[in-house]
């Protein structure tokens, strides 16, 4: 998210492919203090313009106890990212807005820790819980994080929650997504969670890893006969 | 491979559920040295035995530089297994027969040594080769490895040959094998490696990540209409 | 930290042994919700009154960013644990305070990401800053993780901070702990934090890697000769 | 090992600084098949021509099965390298020659699995055997490997053999082995494995990770009163 033509432009042309949840970050967790740390606020202020131009329902991040209320007044679903998927505090904080919440899995996070870290959520009576694998720690280097699609079949074995995959995260890298996406439709996986940018070369951030517009309503295409032979809609 | 009896029953039911490939076990691994060590040369006969019988090509794997000829007298495809995956002169001992090769990732090879290791197959002058990821070794401990299904895009991309997902050593367990099936197939695998048995509860080794042969012929009807999506026959 | 009588006597014992610097924890990151939690403020109550009793410093964990004026009120140093590492905020809110910061590795923390932690607490105008390596996440499952000693000669070449080693979370065995100080203190470990108990076979956690304090005081005397080879005192 | 002159230097250099076994590659297990490969038995005569000239046992790596008479001939000690640790067939050829192996640890190799593959030599009737530990691989990136100290207690309470400590592989950089020595010392290794080159800047591989000859000989004498703190000649 980086200015509002920018967020208005992505929003509209994806709810036009056929999404129908915009996700962009507004407190942006950086690995240093010196990058771009996200809009804060204003960035909140422009995604609920985005959702009253579209219609989309909105996730964003949540990085504080502090700002979960004023988080919670703006998106539909709450982020817990990958850095803070064992912070117990914050889980609890967000769960207890009662929005529901996207939990990601921590870089080197077991999927009996993360099934555990869903509990902090569910035990303070959320129940609106969703986990999202976006890539595992490994020794490989060809791709940023070693996305495991066998979370999918796992999630559902493991409990009653929806599993979302992440494949821009996982692969970090866009020529990878297109078939990460496909894998993910055909095991079971509930949601998708793609970056876009109208313009990748040009991304403040993670620019390798942001499908264009163009591409995404390619995919969002080519996916359509797998989620049918998926027994989706 | 157990026994003829074992094998041939094996071999029947598989091929009536539409396989064409059978991979049987002769030189055997094992992390122990007081483990079973396969049946040897014997094995190698009752595979000959069991491809005169069904017609379905075999493939096993060589273990010794000093048995490449022998192998190759029995097998149609040698595999090189994960274990061994940068024992070169094995490799170019192998590539020498003149036989396919099908080259496993080893446990924590990075793709670009696969790649590289795949290069001492084809300067030996074999350009019949195969690359199969088998699962590499992560910290998760609910699945035996973690099935890296980025590698089928990926070895498309790098290298001309066919990428071959072995699900069954991937997850280690028989519960996750239809799942990870299904994902490989939509994303482009050109062949499965799945273990069967006839009986898994009473397996010699690896039991819990075996199918039984009803699994087995129910998993092959589930996957066509995924192989048909993916534009495949 | 399980009660009064266990802290005091624990405290006493490691103190006449040349400690001089006591970790308690009154707020425990349980990976599950429904275990032990530590005794929250009652626990800071109790800390306080092991080092009036002893005169040691004391350390403990900052869990929640709306916690740290109470610990910074009852503690001489703030840990932020290892699933903390990459929440920034906290790592803000506990540098404010003033107070030291302990800033352990995440489990799966590259040593990069983990300086850039520490420019949180140095850019937030506090320099007193230690890093602990307390072993990180592989495959191997021998030892519960796997301490990297090599962080000390690279802490020491990349930041003018100290570096803590925690041995005991590293291996999580009681039996490597001796081994491994004697390593640490040879490569120039500027501390060691190590886990006792006053009987290991009853903590209410993580028994299996403390120290009973008659082993403690025997390492403390074996420690010795090595750390005036490595010209320290 | 790139010519005579070289390794005769090289021998005498580190024969004054107080080694008493040299290790030469003549068969190098390069990850391309287009890298040098080592100089083969040109190599082999030219180690025992430095072993003749100075006194010094010598190491060579075994890579096949059908060298094992050839560089029983010439060496010393065989050492088995990372790659083939789990190469059960070259172990057995290796064991059978009745010289002393030296077993380095697989990248990704348990502990368990390492102490297993030792009992392919064992149970040859070898019982002349040492494990090297040389780093395995993690996701960390500012050391080639990750240097598992941990393994010399770990060794020394699960088998009878010696353990021997290569902190050149281990670290992958020249700045870091003299801390890594010291603490391999401390821990009680047995011996340790050091890479040096007259002229790192001018080497063929791995030349950030070799130690000048200067730099060697005031390694060994820094050595020294750790040697004797830790009880050992």
């Amino acid at each position: 998210m980086e200015s509002e033509t920018h967020l208005l432009r992505t929003a509209e042309d994806v709810r036009a492919a056929g999404d129908n949840v915009l996700r962009g970050g507004a407190f942006k967790p950086s690995t240093s203090p010196y990058e771009f740390q996200g809009l804060g606020e204003k960035g909140l202020k422009l995604l609920a313009k985005a959702r009253r131009a579209t219609g989309l329902a909105v996730v964003t991040e949540l990085l504080s106890e502090t700002h979960a209320g004023l988080v919670a007044e703006y998106t539909d679903i709450i982020q817990i990212g990958a850095r803070n998927s064992q912070n117990f505090q914050l889980l609890i904080a967000a769960a207890r807005t009662g929005k529901p919440i996207l939990l990601k899995r921590g870089l080197s996070m077991k999927i009996e820790e993360w099934l555990l870290a869903g509990e902090y959520v569910l035990s303070s009576g959320n129940c609106n819980l969703m986990f999202c694998e976006r890539g595992i720690r490994t020794f490989e280097t060809y791709t940023r994080n070693t996305l495991d699609l066998s979370t999918i079949p796992i999630i559902k074995q493991e409990s009653h929650c929806p599993i979302v995959i992440d494949p821009s995260q996982g692969a970090g890298r866009a020529d990878l997504v297109k078939a990460m996406c496909k894998g993910a439709v055909a095991m079971g996986a509930d949601a998708l969670l793609i970056e876009v940018h109208p313009n990748p070369a040009e991304a403040w951030s993670d620019g390798t890893q942001q499908l264009s517009l163009e591409l995404f309503a390619q995919l969002m295409r080519e996916l359509r006969p797998l989620i049918l032979a998926a027994g989706r809609e």
